[in-house]
């Protein structure tokens, strides 16, 4: 029933992660969203700037100065970098929880935040409490927190893929390499020429090769998995398509293993990481839609180098699917919830 | 509860429409797949074939000619057209519902069929007996047939749009023109090289001007609507995109008469086609993977000329979503269940 | 030899119809390029902005308003609607011949140009002057001309299409149809929302349905031909590709008459206009990246509606190609000097 | 004039080389094909099966059993792997050279291409006699050979981007990775399932990491570059676009050097590969139906890992543009003949 729901907001509910936290939520037992806000689009409906929610949210978009939050049992943040820091304090003080699906709270050494994201943090103590919400490492964590960083698209491929082996030390931490691409809607809902269709159809090339926001994040997670310092060249690419990450992660092993039964043990409990049989070839649209990630790894002609492929979609598991999987795991519901949407293919 | 739900089987479950349905029954409260079969695949695991499925199929496909699917409730025929009509007989004699994807019974007057389709019809009784499953006209009759011939993907989204128009008299039904362009999956999921993506990609045509299958069909539903025999042109094209139907419609009025209107009357009650606001243009991706019809009406300058957009996607809507609403019909069950997904956009 | 070339400006020339000028004119043996201007990009190398074009093109944007083009011998206008009309005279008085791929000079009743731009006019007398750039069917005048308002895409395509019916009075011209669908290079080189990847692909949608600003463009050059006024209703639609424009023309036959011959005969001595044989179905990409216009017609049922399918590249005959072209014809050039190119296929 | 310029053969010409080596040569001023052969298509115009050709060539696909191509100058072979071997000699005897855009000729351990073609070798002499027809490496044996066997696509872009590094010896030759992508177009004019539009189109994926034919061509070139065994692990992937090759190059700097300049050095005086200004990201489409080859190096955060980036139109610098560039250089004429075509951007 409705009224047993919790209420839900959606700070910035404009871009793409936007519109998919309400695609998700609108096929949620437990949740019911009551407000979206939007400065530039307030008082417009929700279904008139996107037509394929027709029939399925009946809300208006409201002005962010104007709309009292503190009602809500959770919010959203759907928001570029650095809003989120400036609100989040007041939410929690009305005790309502908090995801931030931008990068504010992801990088706890403040400074290396400050450097990469080129503006002063709001509030450095919050970064200290903020639980990365990346639930194959931090569920418990997360299930206890106030406030939760939601990951990036890349660090999220990136780390499910190398974490069984780091955990493991099996392979030289100081070698690894993350080849990844990206398919346009991880730029945004925002008029850029680069990602008009005429410039990035029938196209490829990577960008970013001298220094990636996703860089540091990825960093910093595999250290922790490692417990010591990693080295990581990242080389982020856009790819033709609309959804979807395709992270080719190298290694070279010191140990010999069975890296196949290595990932299927690290993975065998969680409800969205799928390891492939052996030999697989995971595309990027077996998860269109959809908040798994799907591995597999191979050791090509059998030598120490393991190359890992990871894909997610940057929209769900990347973004909006595991902020729903956290906001499962901080209210107690069962992982899955309103998570259960076969991939959409062809 | 599993033991309640109705027993589904599918006949010829490789193909597009096969998959579509395996993921829409997935989902539904009421109906449970119970054997999918392929001639090819036999032995395969759907979710094989088909990884985007992995958690939500636990199938394999099963050999047609060993598989009794006599204790199923509905049988789905997601076959190349002419293999329903050989085996539908000796379902319904053991008293399975069958619904048809195919085009074996959709066309009244076989000698029609048998010119279009190039072979002799198995069983004319049938043809008489099948109802022709487009809910917003047919619904009294599917709610209580035994065989259902499910509308083609064109036929779908040209019938609804001109539906309103022909049934208020409001048009010459002489000279009507239905400019209709698919998405590449409605060709299937054949190896054909016309339809590799180095040769659909970037590029869009026209094809079968001359004479394309379903323009009997819909000129068959037309002249049912309207009560006498229409005159349509038929324009079918191939455009560079996955899923969708987009059918632009153009008719002269014969009245004065406030078309928005007509439209929205006809289609208030209906689950599934929803009528836009005036001046609206939907997008083939406001129904990507959901069972909606999304039409707008519009007068160019305010003359004679009416034009219709009307907009599915080819394989919910326009195949395996229309046929799971049939199935709904055909058992009781709300004509909405499993069906209540948001479109994916972006 | 380099010294005998004629020299060739363009104002505005980061635009798709800019490069796509730059393009063509590096294969050009009798013209050269000297000055290219932009207001944005003024001091960038064309080949830092358009890597494509490093080794074939060596000049940097120049600043308009400190560029004299007054040695040139022709310019093209490669601008947004509007700019030319404020620059030509002066050219013009310069001796400087002038090709304007904007709207500017395409109709020639000033009040209905106004009324669809939305501006008055600073030059209703040059509007006089100028020629409408169809070598089809102004191939004499514009020969002759110091000024050529270029087509646009859309009305190139439609054009050539109703030409050789609407000059044999074989249709009936009160009820034409023309369902055109471009590909979203169409749209320009401009961020804005609705064109980027993560929009227009994997999409299809019309617009302006109830008015597109190349309507009276092309009603004015259908009713030249025809002679008296016609009655058009024109539907654009954008599909999911970067180059191209295919136009589906219905229209009702007056006479009985052999329409594959009557197009063979009109278009027998035409270069860039190529009719198919009968029952060809013209692919956009089988024109990508070059000047021809592929037609082909049909009767459907062999009744008395005609169908034409008319091909182009929006960028070459419906823009830059066609400025070349004209650019020949005033400079008694061969007509396909620079232009014989085989399109890019697959 | 026609008379003077040298008469070419292409066996196989219904696959996308063979229409490619038609359009190049339609442009080449010092080369006429004669013949084409198809056993598939023979008795079909080439412009019936590949209307973009219409008006740039007149010749019909002959039956290769009938056809003496004797008389030719030069035959190009763009036919499967495992037919120039069975034709070559034949045509060598006569005095025709031959440029093979298949495998058969393109590694030198017979043993090796066996195991990895799956085929006994028709005639491992000639393998010792062929060279191999990456000019930048092997220009001076090009312009004296009568047998030349054309690089594979992925190979091209992988040995130019790993040459500079490699014959400095300014890398860890045993820790090389190639991450590289090809466009649709790569995997032929082959009606195959997994290469339709449906499947294709909006996914990214991986293929053959346990081994692709590719590997042993790359690393025997590697290998001759360097003087000693190289270790390279190789990962293709199939993205949605229909031309292009990106490959991602990773090494490990073993001596401090100056790679931007380095790269600068070693191709400064070739034609086709195009080194860009530091901190450049090539596009594919930036080499969009041209024979160039453009390359970006990089030193994330100025460690020892560098990382190359290369891409080639596969269809041209990757097969057909390399074969003409080869010719070029066998008969004497000027390396760029026929080549100087600048890319199609957008």
């Amino acid at each position: 029933m409705q009224k047993n729901k919790i209420k839900v907001g959606i700070v910035g509910g404009t871009g793409y992660t936007g519109v998919e936290l309400v695609r998700l939520l609108s096929n949620h037992p437990y949740a019911a969203l009551k407000s979206i806000t939007s400065r530039g689009e307030a008082g417009q409906r929700v279904s008139d700037l996107f037509p394929s929610l027709r029939g399925f949210v009946d809300l208006t978009f409201s002005d962010p100065t104007l709309t009292d939050l503190g009602g809500c049992d959770v919010v959203f943040f759907a928001t570029p970098n650095g809003i989120a820091m400036q609100q989040v304090r007041k939410l929690l003080d009305a005790g309502v929880k908090v995801i931030d699906l931008a990068a504010d709270f992801r990088i706890k050494d403040v400074s290396v935040w400050e450097q990469w994201y080129g503006m002063p943090h709001a509030c450095p103590d919050l970064v200290d409490e903020a639980v990365y919400g990346l639930p194959e490492i931090n569920r418990a964590q997360i299930s206890s927190a106030r406030l939760v960083a939601n990951p990036g698209c890349y660090p999220t491929a990136v780390q499910l893929g190398f974490l069984p082996l780091l955990q493991a030390d099996a392979v030289d931490e100081l070698s690894m390499i993350a080849d990844a691409k990206s398919g346009v809607s991880g730029a945004g809902h925002v008029a850029k020429t680069q990602n008009l269709f005429a410039e990035a159809s029938d196209n490829f090339k990577a960008y970013g090769v001298m220094g990636h926001r996703h860089l540091p994040e990825i960093s910093q997670g595999l250290t922790m998995m490692r417990g010591k310092t990693v080295g990581l060249t990242f080389v982020p690419h856009l790819m033709p398509l609309i959804r979807g990450i395709h992270a080719t992660l190298y290694a070279r092993l010191k140990i010999e293993t069975d890296v196949q039964q290595l990932f299927e043990q690290q993975y065998q409990a969680e409800p969205f990481v799928d390891v492939l049989p052996s030999g697989s070839h995971p595309e990027t649209r077996s998860v269109r839609g959809s908040n798994q990630c799907r591995i597999a790894v191979h050791r090509p002609q059998g030598g120490d180098v393991v190359v890992v492929l990871s894909v997610i979609d940057n929209l769900v598991k990347g973004a909006a699917g595991q902020a729903v999987q956290n906001m499962n795991l901080m209210f107690g519901f069962p992982e899955s919830s309103g998570l259960n949407l076969a991939p959409l293919l062809p």
